[in-house]
């Protein structure tokens, strides 16, 4: 088959690899409908993540078409076409049982993540991917969603509402800023309308992303570049700050604009991918009652959004801004590589 | 002053009383500007609370304006427009403490109800009216809620609210249905939009109400005649039932209508006032792993609902079905009192 | 091999049977270490249970070592020593995914009830026994456990704390009152202990149980024979009733109990398994803004009441009132099923 | 009245000073029983502490006989006996509302902050002292009660108990650690085990107080200077880390042990009053799934520690380590002042 193959740092292809086949009895094979690319994938080209080697097969997004089950596999069948979870939980471990996926200590190799897909094992970026644990780490695709669709259901939505805004428990009423209007960020701002806030802030740098923001349902835009940013977003609050500050850049300045807009008891949810430490004022915010949040997803929320996406309760299709074909990867990495010239968001690539 | 005094079972005059006064340092006066009438006046009226005595003056909700404030009272002024709560809370006793104002013990003739004005004390059907407990029962109106919206607040959306949907434990993806297209069955069916349900199914007898039920954000809803409703109810889930059911009734039919169509781990919450006992099938239910609440409203929502209002977030304007002059009260009593055939919802009374 | 086979209404007999094999993947073969017997076994052979057909091999409970294991298994290994959990989760259907192992949907001819051994399918009480879904359904003992109090977390357990103390949502401070002091009612006094509460109290018709259950956890005992019982229990609170009741007999009495002790605001949870409809007097309670629950344990807290057990936090070994061989099993159903007079708690076999 | 007042950094007296008088409807007059000093005091004597002036009456702990009370208080009468909270909360303004006493908004010359006795109005350490908002700052003292318990719920146990316990959100079967065990970490782990944990793990550099630690409920210690530490409090858990990290300590190395202790998905709740800010290793705890929390007490959990009290279920003994009558609290302040030589904890002053 064909794959997008990691070939070192800065270094990619599109090319000739063997089949995957089944390797436990708990594993599926999927043949790859749609797949995206996020922006964790552009970090390992860079060299980022070591933990990926050359050869690795990338991406951990995507709904395809099981071809082959496993001896184990009973509620899964060949033809059901799936949902493929960027975090591959076994199920059967402590943390599964408490429903904590995103640290499942299953046996693939990791070491104490679920994200493995693209990562410690090949990915879906491929006309084939062997999926394992498949049981608890697929979800059936309802035919009133399409792929492309489905495909924002295996990382993009279930971060933006699991780290962001349950992470951060949005309640009713609340006052709602998100740092940051890219993929995640908006996200977390399409998926804390079902929390009833009574006012979701967009805050970037970019006026364009800003204003877009709207179209995911953010009520209100405040340009991070204005001299009196924070004014601003006071203003839409009682003069005592947001109930939620939504990190969604991963940059030291950016938790510290969260932390600096929080009110006393509200919550500030780390989604961002920080590659650097932060400095914390804990001299003045000992004394706040804040409560700071961070981590993986776990994807335990893929089957609520999925019924939800059912009845377009979700404002889905504004995320996906480009389309190719699969064999045009390259091409699609190119364009999302250049996101802020091309404006993409998602793009989706289809077999 | 002029007021509304209920004279004994089926008995009612607006006429002349004296206006009140202050009798405690934190109570207020309040000159009524909009108020309306309950489905619980109209069971006063029957004689079916005997706690209520001739000679006292109905009406638990509404909106006024201070005219007079105790000693104590320093976060209220003369010429405030406020929303009266329907539950007189002393903000001091332990079940306040909780945030169990339902069940204050405050010293006002009560016993262990929050629920005085216009059944222990005299109540708002009048020109002017005393508020005790005024600090903690009391919320200012914004300039962007009318008093004919803000007098929903008192008693029926945060009923429909709270012991409903909150009790009811409505969560993102939920499928929720309202036994009871009446108008607190509208305001679950109002505010269950804010915990991001996946459906919203409203169900009841008169094809009009169900129709109606929609302007409310019902999804879909089912006529409780048809002989297959239990049927096309479950067809709306994955077959095992609802997540939520609510009952907004108040009789022992559409209470077991909800055990009926409960999936096991569901919730039916009880908002309905019942008069007579209900069978539970406790020998099929034990194993149910259901769970359900009851109770009288509590108003700690009032100020998010009120936040959610002024942001246009919860459709309010479908419940005032008919405005009448305050003087024109019997009128207006007569209406509501033949809502089957009027089609009345909500009745505004405007000072 | 030997075992306890039901044969229809009042028979039993303790014969040679085949042995069990592996039949999924994912089951492995235990071989019984210790059992015990349940009340539910007792209605079984009272023929009250249907679905349990003759030939059926009882028994729910127990810890043994594995001998055989699944192709699918690869957590678990032969030699393991384990507890059974009376509920078999295949850890994979909607209900599972959301710790509502109770309900589970597998697919061992079940109807969605997740208690299938010695019910739906061949149980504990034998030399061997086939556990499906194996590594969702069971639990390593660890060597500071003995199988003896192990087999207490297969059911007595866990239901006492999850159905009862959690569902009740005991918390600090509470008092707690628990209806009934058998086997699972001292399995609820000895767990709200976990939760901080300020009181437990006993109430039994029977004054050595009443005294008994001090052993357990109780600070204070109510015979509930006394014509004051009520006032007895009231006076143990502020006067207003108990936070939760916990009914654990299973008959309306009981029930109607609860509902007379509890607080407005207070919890009433159900452990008790019922044979009748009980009356609920809703005129009254539905502005009590009380909390009813119910259900079949989970075990989803087996393993936390597990490392609790070896840390010596809870009071086990009080519940462990004789002890047999296997071999002497229709003995031991004697003793227990005349409990009153035998004083028996849970009567262990050890194989 | 004679008081202990601030003269400025380094300097106090015990002098004469004027009566305090009602000042407001709401307020009550408490001549003090018993008093006690908290390291907050300590800090306001070195200067650190800007907004308390000098002629300032120092103390926010204790428990005293009421006095006098103004016109709008009804549910406290002259000779009560009362334990004084450390917060003042006027019980109405949003943050009470919602519980968050420690952010009341009231108008008594605060800024957003509840604590204002010893601070921004006179405190504790007189004869006498004029409480504001006296309904929802005191708690009646039970006759099972005495002074000195009730003094320790003035602020130090619902400290360790809110801020520690509770935020950090114990629960059963927890493995918690809590690093530093002075009064506040005494505090945490004395409350703790209202919680159930399975074990709760006492961390300090002084191997006394490790050791002292087991008398308040502790089950392991570690001594932070021994160069495995880590590994020893790893040893006590599953290897992975506690589930819940508690700092009473307040410098940036025991926060960096809280965040190297604990496992994904666990939370670390800071009650240490820091002075310097701390660097966050983001980069590595993006992905770790923790909470991070902290705060100052709402001792909304007072009544709660109260009844616990009464009922005996907390260590409370152990923490009075000194007694001086109220006249030598020069004295008392030079015992409490040097803790590390006296082996001070809480030193009582009796009136």
């Amino acid at each position: 088959m064909k794959a997008l193959v990691y070939k070192g740092p800065g270094q990619k292809a599109w090319e000739d690899v063997p089949d995957p086949v089944i390797q436990h009895p708990t594993d599926v094979i999927v043949k790859i409908d749609a797949t995206t690319i996020c922006g964790t994938d552009l970090h390992i080209l860079k060299g980022d993540v070591p933990a990926v080697t050359p050869g690795r097969i990338l991406g951990h997004e995507g709904v395809g078409t099981i071809t082959e089950i496993g001896d184990a596999v009973t509620t899964l069948r060949v033809g059901d076409q799936v949902i493929i979870s960027c975090i591959s939980a076994d199920g059967k471990c402590d943390y599964c049982k408490q429903g904590v996926f995103s640290h499942c200590l299953g046996d693939e190799g990791r070491s104490g993540i679920g994200w493995i897909l693209g990562h410690l094992i090949d990915g879906t970026q491929a006309e084939y991917v062997r999926i394992p644990y498949a049981e608890t780490s697929l979800h059936p695709l309802p035919p009133t969603v399409t792929p492309q669709q489905g495909t924002l259901l295996s990382d993009i939505l279930p971060t933006g509402h699991e780290i962001g805004v349950r992470y951060g428990q949005v309640k009713a009423g609340d006052v709602v800023a998100v740092v940051g209007a890219g993929p995640v960020g908006l996200a977390a701002i399409a998926t804390a309308g079902l929390y009833g806030p009574s006012r979701v802030v967009s805050i970037d740098v970019d006026a364009n992303r800003v204003e877009q923001a709207k179209r995911f349902g953010a009520s209100d835009g405040v340009l991070s570049s204005d001299p009196d940013w924070k004014d601003q977003v006071l203003a839409l609050t009682d003069g005592l700050g947001v109930d939620v500050a939504i990190e969604a850049v991963g940059v030291p300045d950016t938790f510290r604009m969260c932390l600096d807009i929080v009110r006393p008891a509200g919550h500030v949810a780390n989604v961002g991918v920080h590659g650097k430490p932060v400095e914390m004022p804990l001299q003045d915010l000992w004394i706040s009652n804040i409560v700071i949040s961070m981590g993986l997803v776990n994807t335990d929320t893929a089957r609520t959004l999925l019924k939800l996406m059912a009845q377009h309760r979700i404002p889905v299709d504004e995320f996906i801004s480009h389309t190719f074909a699969l064999g045009d990867i390259l091409e699609a990495y190119d364009v999302f590589g250049r996101a802020a010239e091309t404006k993409a968001l998602k793009v989706i690539l289809n077999a």
